[in-house]
């Protein structure tokens, strides 16, 4: 357990570069040892920043890799299933980010082929489970104190999206699936069921891309969840959750927290009645809103992988969330409800 | 104009004996002369409290009494189109308590009698539309700068329903109308189709009703909106309204204003580490929530009355709303999309 | 009881102005009847805005009118002595906004001339006591829930003072005078010391004149307060108060109430990292802050004078507050405490 | 730079067994090796929970270790002087808790000390500087939007004091010692003059000591500074911060952030009218509050002593708030105003 954990990352792009510094410079424990990008010089030249830590071509490489204890996988989706595959395959723990995989029948050949090996290895990047406010909120919920909880609602915006090739399908699996997880997490129960409605699109959107949507989702206990995703709102990143349960509510990610002002009104000074304002800003990304969470998240994973053991949201937590926004993409195009038929947990090896 | 409007009242329960406050004790213009109640006793001993306000048995009575100027009709909805209509025929005006009736039909035939005379009579007591941040937040939709809505969630908690015989379908129709009116009110659109569903029901309800509920609208102009109707919340009176635009958002009700206190926590003094708390009450019912926008709703009544105007919602905004709740009762069993198909306003006489 | 209170107002600046409103269109049993002002086209302006209100040019003449039951007096605080007086000669109740006089002495006569009379007549415009938040923070200290209170801190702040004629002693005698009736309403004891101190100052005060002060208070029982007063904060009108005590802490008149808007931020729209900003308005100025204070008031002056009765602030508390505010006054130039010497309260007439 | 650091911590009571973990387990680049305490038994307890952690007994060995890179020192104040010239003499960068040391002649000792060196090793523990808010409040009045900021408002809390023997003089030294930094801080002055005022104190103190207090500084500038420190105020640990500039006001701390709940209220479920309440709790202890403020700090001491170089408050920080406090302490006794006089830092050798 003394030596450091020699870390490497595949996809270096806004997420994967956040990562690095990260590992790098942020967490006890870790060593950052390699980095691969299909874009090579991106890699090159996030590499070039850190002491002694190398580029490597091929991301199978870097998996292969003997200085590599552990890996991050911060690629886009659909390379994820090989990827993930290779670390199994090579015994690696390994954080790949959010979506598993593509659609719900790669990431059950995951979970199986994981489930098929002596050792788990594979934790997913749903980061909120490890968000102080999220956390706290589970424990809230499951004192008891409030009694069953009936409902969630979830706001989930972001300013605008990075690729102009954003699609409708893509709020769904790239967007939504963080509140499908929120809410498997929250409730302890599988999603059976899901609808994603939207309303005229904003203006702010691709030409064709329905933004924002509605999902609903209905859980195996009989509770419903509500989930705005928005990812052209043009403010910056909101996201927010309430729980409602029989003698009381949790609500956490109101713009209240950290630094207000006054000042007078940016259309004019002090003469007329024209009010100043009081208020703050609106974090612009997920990096400022969510940075805590990703500092424990990927500390808890080292500490995890040293000790031998994995924490976190699991293949079968990938895979869930995967097939319910399956499903989804489904319910975005005839606006009727979906059922959401998951694999037999049961039947798994292992 | 300088003599005060003489006001009858039709049934003296919480919400009209609240009026008679209201008139006699804290609007200017007025003068309560007259009340009616089925039950005599109650209306024996609101008039006793007040100088000069006398007990008229049959509501109709009062309503064609000399000395009663307009009439706040306050009594169950079942006996309202009876009430307006006699209202309409003896020319007088009327804040009649929402659902103007109790389904689209009569809605529609209070509409029409009303047309067929030649002065607008009735206002309905929808009375958010003078609260003053439901005023504003119109105000800054209306501006344009956040450009267009897109969606409304709205959250409507009653800490308990009085009578223990509430059902599945009044959550609907006397709870639910408001959001219904807020939805007209705020896009300046109708209705044109509601979803009603429901999670597994608190074990706080009446055993068979369906609460909470989340109903669906969409708007003639494409937006959706969200509304969660939970009436035996426990809690307290919770309303609150977030709209959602193209540039930005616009949020009322939530549970910040007013007095804040920090406390020892109930569970213990200053010893181990358990942490104090901090924040504030939930009103307990609709008169605090609203205490300031019905001064204001019977005041413009008065005031508009006097001048022989009207003001406020019309019988087409209590028939319009009716006329969703009717369709969301319907889709309430089903748990599907239904339409609503108003009259042709156009086709209105007068 | 059931004929209206005839009200006269005296001086119809914009105090007077909002009161004159109050009395012809929020106020229930009321009826203003004349306005003094010795701007003769002003009392004829506002006169000609309500039906039958007459413009009556000496304001000695209107206290003395037959119509007039009672009287507001909203004049320049240097003719208050004279007219209050009248009043009493007259047996008419009057509201007498704050400052009761220029002067400790003053206020004394005043109060003597009360106290020779067989009834009590004035109240003060101290208008913060009718609203709700302090009234109710007064009912929370007053539980004893918290423990004794050992702290007060009051933040006073208006967007700009109208008059550029404002000099560093009116901010003590006509804005500080409300914090030091704060005081003396939440503790129920008189300040005994007071201290004024003041920092280099802004900017937009004109030359000369100490704005913003901090100013301290040693209550009777040894508590403290501290007040903050700046009267060109330029942002708009802002006053909260936030009592310590020894098991808790109660806030009111946090900028968190109302409607929030989240939009994109005014430098630019959406691109880039500049995030957006959510928050609301500051009012600009007590009418708005306080509407309902003052609506609560009148309301209760009204209601007490028709029944035979004085509520509210008495002479003795626009005595005492001007009494500390002279003292201030004093210390305001020497930055040293100055202690505040009361008449014998036990040996008042009556 | 690639080498971990070596660190060594003497006093591994509440605040260094928290640095302890932070070093072994959440920051990037450092290796815990010794620890020493003169409780040997609480230093051996401590090391035994880390691999390969060395309890030295004598705190001056620790110093000297050679596999000692960098020392924080987290030892009761009286002992701080003859630690940090030690670190001095060895050539080590040393963290040092607040305050610097137990009055303004040692203090300046060690500011000279280390000015006789060729490099500057001392950061002082003023943790406050590297919390995100209080950052971005001293870059929002750096900015100069606002004005120049002429007042200073602070609100310092502790639930209650550890040490029974805690006294009078302790919370100006231990406690207000922080207000002294962040006014030096956020103005970029030094103060000039100090006044510690006390109300009648709260029964939670012990006999005799002067709890809550009020200090006022006067900043070189002109400006003011208020704060409130109350150290035993049973409800939690609360640090608010508001500054108030010529066109505009910066506020941090409020309790707003993170989680908040509706509750039944505890009196009672839902019967009668008792409301329910809104809220969220009160961090119990500063390093709930500042966890992210420590990390933060203990990561930047790291990474500067690893490149060599020396961040953050320094000796001459340390020094000017311990002559504040030294000079605070005397007027805790007089109530006077007492001035600050610092050494020429002009003088100083280096």
């Amino acid at each position: 357990m003394t030596a450091p954990l020699g870390v490497g990352i595949i996809g270096v792009g806004l997420m994967g570069a956040d990562h690095a510094e990260r590992v790098a410079g942020r967490v006890a424990g870790a060593r950052l040892v390699a980095v691969a990008d299909r874009d090579t010089d991106r890699a090159d030249a996030l590499a070039a920043r850190f002491d002694g830590v190398r580029r490597i071509t091929d991301p199978l490489d870097l998996v292969a890799d003997d200085e590599v204890d552990a890996v991050i996988i911060a690629s886009p989706g659909f390379v994820h299933e090989e990827q993930v595959l290779a670390c199994l395959e090579h015994g690696k723990y390994v954080l790949c980010e959010k979506p598993l995989t593509m659609d719900s029948e790669s990431s059950l050949r995951v979970v199986e082929a994981e489930h098929k090996g002596a050792r788990r290895l594979v934790q997913v990047g749903f980061m909120r489970r490890f968000d102080p406010e999220y956390a706290r909120m589970k424990e809230v919920l499951d004192s008891g104190h409030l009694g069953r909880t009936l409902l969630l609602h979830n706001i989930h915006r972001n300013k605008s999206v990075p690729d102009p090739s954003f699609r409708s399908e893509m709020i769904v699996r790239d967007s939504l699936v963080h509140e499908v997880d929120v809410a498997r997490f929250l409730f302890g129960e599988e999603v059976t069921e899901i609808t994603v409605l939207s309303p005229a699109p904003t203006s702010a959107a691709q030409q064709g891309v329905l933004d924002p949507q509605v999902a609903l989702f209905r859980m195996e206990g009989g509770a419903m969840v509500t989930s705005e995703v928005f990812v052209n709102a043009q403010v910056g990143y909101e996201v927010r959750c309430e729980a409602v349960a029989e003698r009381g509510t949790v609500t956490i990610g109101q713009n209240l927290a950290g630094i207000h002002t006054t000042r007078v009104a940016a259309t004019g000074p002090s003469t007329g009645s024209a009010p100043g304002t009081w208020g703050g800003t609106v974090p612009g990304d997920y990096r400022e809103r969510f940075a805590r969470a990703y500092d424990l998240e990927v500390q808890a994973w080292v500490d995890a992988s040293r000790r031998g053991e994995r924490v976190g949201p699991t293949s079968w937590d990938g895979y869930a969330a995967t097939a319910v926004c399956t499903a989804g993409m489904e319910s975005l195009h005839t606006g009727e409800p979906v059922r959401v038929d998951l694999a037999d947990r049961t039947a798994l090896p292992g």
